[in-house]
């Protein structure tokens, strides 16, 4: 099989490269932002639109989609695409993160947002082994188990381009010794991994393998050389990323420093990360692609993303102030959202209405300029001016 | 002003009539469906959707709007079309429908959604006198007044091609001599409406004078009189239309049947109904425009517009049946969510676990459905054909 990245070009200031990442259902250009489509849907938007915003890539949820609708009936669908009517690219996370989240007790947002809705919190991780993880669902409460083997048979049924090995999502307070412990115990588990789609995997479907470590820059890097060394067609870096941005920074930094030789050109994906400053500095370091809830969730919590670094890039258009507000969202904004003349005045009565079309608006407009950031940073790399497109993206430029 | 409807056909065998109605913003096909835009957006969809669906017109709800975001808010943006981004005609009703149905205790379905989703119902008439209906709002409990006056002011900063006077809608349960004071209260409320406008009216705005009388022939006839020689520009029927289709028919014939004269080319709105058999009925019975929640909240439900006379015309896809059922809504259904592919078991897993996307892509449905049946009845009219046309559609033609 021929390598899955084909690297265009290179920043001479950075890690930074720009490429083609070929999958069975085509190709992504990186570096990428993979919008999440958690339940099989990128949420309210159909998937012309998806692929209209210019996206090639998103991402399927392993935890989900195995507790409903089941992986054997997507699978009697023929597979994700065919299920969800998306013909492009799916990489498909492996369960690990929701189910490890639950039992560490920093459960994953998804699941509080369920329960801040009314529903009843059941999920819980009930024992993890080195035979895998028992689990309650946070549906109705049943036990459940994942195991290495059974997140790829799950992905394998699900037909993705590209499967995420299962690890030990390790948190973030924890000794050195559990950590130690843990990413050994995640490297087993990448081989029993890859055991398994080896002798099963379908024809075509790349795998990655997740770099753990924790906070620790030796774990870290010989986590990295491991994955690298492990015949994964890629590599995901994962895990407690640091208790801010400096040492997220930092802890990415350690685990693509090591990727040299043959490791070099095999694609990388941060999982997890998606904040405007993280995905301009996740490139710096050498990322090529990048999954996060945050533009749709921003836009489905009435939050859209505006050129301010002051502001964390975002205005939050629930907030009273902006009733009579006929700005758009900002000035000059190509999105379809502000294209269509829609006022922060009206959005904010949408969303504080909560209609599902002022939800929606602002997903467009955050997926917009998530994905024009991203092409901008890549024709950057590709024209050699990378420096200078971040700082200028840093300095507040619109993308 | 020239006739605001210019009949282009009329069926030889009923009252049916095709024709175009002229507003300020352009031109309403007739007999036509109107969707709802409630509070300023029909629920999930963005405006160049709705047009693209084929629709002309659609209904603002002066009761919403005015107690949130305010039309005085309204205004200042420019007008309900500039404020939601809508530039073909609007029609918007008087608010009456809402505040009376909170005081007869038959709470309009708006209000009891509200209610269903964990919000307190505040919402209650407290004074009904000849001046106007004193109110508690459904939001924040505070006291508010409607009149034939405000409704109209209302209206009129609303901007709307099409106006609906204060009426005072009689609910069923009332005695013959009750519903015969509130006609005449009505129709000396209309009085009010019509002076009020002939005042301060904007240019170009239509206003629909509303039939009442329940379902008592001689008053709705005298009623439907009354509207047609008081000057209005069009003759909308409301109130209690009957316990059940077959008297509701009788009561919108009772009402068009005495539709003649000067008066017979004036445009007519059936409020609030939109059931399949019964749009094909109203065509029939001389309507010209209808407008209902029924498509849109169906959709927002999880149910789908099927060609089913035997089953209501509905499938209901939360059911759990259609987990594995990879069929189209309906073969053959030509709208932009089957011609996508998206089969029921999909569609049931997305609105079984409330994605936007679902009830999106049903609302398209039903609302690409509704729209196909006007066309049918409407080209049936102009080519001389609407027994066939409509016999067909009863006996399950997929429009």
């Amino acid at each position: 099989m021929p390598a899955p990245l084909q690297i265009l070009a290179r920043d001479p200031g950075s890690r930074a490269r720009a490429g083609i990442l070929s999958t069975g259902h085509g190709d992504v250009r990186t570096p990428a932002f993979v919008p999440l489509a958690t339940k099989a849907t990128v949420k309210g938007l159909v998937p012309a639109e998806v692929r209209d915003l210019g996206y090639d890539m998103v991402l399927g949820n392993t935890y989900h989609l195995f507790l409903d609708p089941g992986h054997d009936r997507i699978e009697r669908f023929g597979g994700l695409h065919e299920f969800m009517r998306w013909d492009q690219p799916i990489i498909t996370d492996s369960g690990g993160f929701q189910v490890f989240s639950m039992g560490h007790g920093t459960v994953a947002d998804e699941i509080k947002g369920r329960a801040a809705h009314g529903g009843q919190r059941h999920g819980k991780t009930l024992e993890i082994t080195e035979d895998g993880v028992r689990f309650r669902s946070h549906i109705d409460g049943s036990q459940r188990f994942l195991a290495p083997e059974t997140s790829m048979e799950i992905q394998a049924s699900l037909r993705s381009d590209i499967a995420l090995v299962f690890d030990e999502c390790t948190p973030f307070n924890v000794t050195r010794d559990y950590t130690a412990r843990s990413t050994e115990r995640t490297h087993r588990w990448l081989q029993r991994c890859l055991d398994w789609h080896g002798r099963h995997g379908p024809e075509g479907q790349l795998v990655y393998g997740i770099v753990q470590g924790g906070v620790h820059e030796d774990l870290r890097k010989a986590s990295a050389e491991t994955i690298a060394a492990s015949g994964a067609d890629g590599i995901a870096i994962g895990g407690s990323l640091g208790a801010d941005k400096p040492q997220m920074y930092e802890v990415v930094d350690w685990a693509t420093s090591v990727l040299g030789g043959a490791a070099e050109t095999a694609p990388r994906h941060l999982l997890g990360i998606g904040d405007i400053d993280d995905l301009i500095r996740g490139v710096e370091l050498g990322i090529d692609t990048f999954d996060c809830a945050m533009p749709t969730r921003l836009g489905r919590h009435g939050v859209a993303l505006i050129p301010a670094p002051d502001r964390r890039w975002r205005v939050d258009l629930t907030a009273s102030r902006w009733r009579d507000s006929d700005e758009p969202i900002f000035d000059g904004c190509p999105c379809p959202t502000c294209a269509a003349g829609n006022t922060r005045g009206y959005l904010r009565y949408l969303v504080a209405n909560r209609e599902l079309t002022g939800l929606r608006l602002l997903v467009v407009h955050n997926l917009a300029f998530v994905r024009r950031l991203m092409t901008r940073l890549r024709d950057a790399v590709l024209e050699g001016r990378l420096a200078e497109e971040a700082a200028a993206l840093r300095g507040g430029a619109a993308p």
